[in-house]
């Protein structure tokens, strides 16, 4: 399964979600992340994102698709995910 | 066509860039959109939006996808977009 991960956290978080979205998907632009996972992984990911997000302020949105295909990505600026090889 | 926008922009140009994506999608997250667009008025939105932007340090990434059920939402934590309706 594909999935897009968008996060919008307290600032004081966003250190602990980089770094756990990091283990299992690929960081494409700040608060945004990409890949192919499975659904088990998926749980895992969102089991111990839930220990960190505070559920009455931020927010997770996961977009999944079946295919990574079905998904045309278009970048406009500055590809982010260089930045990924110095952190 | 159905599209996801995220933007990662400069604070300066969030309030302008936020009132362009409005005019054509709907917001889900703080720098996150979704919504049914055709080709040529995301075209005429990514041209507005390449005015606002500085190509060298602000990036936005589009994910098409021709169906929208095609894609799966899952939201964790707090849906943002009942904020919508007060700004």
């Amino acid at each position: 399964m594909y999935v897009i991960l968008v996060y919008d956290i307290g600032d004081k978080k966003v250190g602990k979600m980089l770094k756990l979205c990091r283990k299992y998907l690929n960081w494409i632009q700040n608060s945004v992340f990409e890949g192919e996972i499975t659904e088990v992984k998926l749980k895992e990911l969102l089991s111990e994102a839930k220990l960190i997000i505070d559920k009455e302020k931020d927010s997770i949105i996961i977009f999944k698709s079946r295919q990574e295909k079905w998904l045309e990505k278009q970048v406009v600026g500055k590809e982010k995910n260089e930045l990924d090889n110095f952190l």
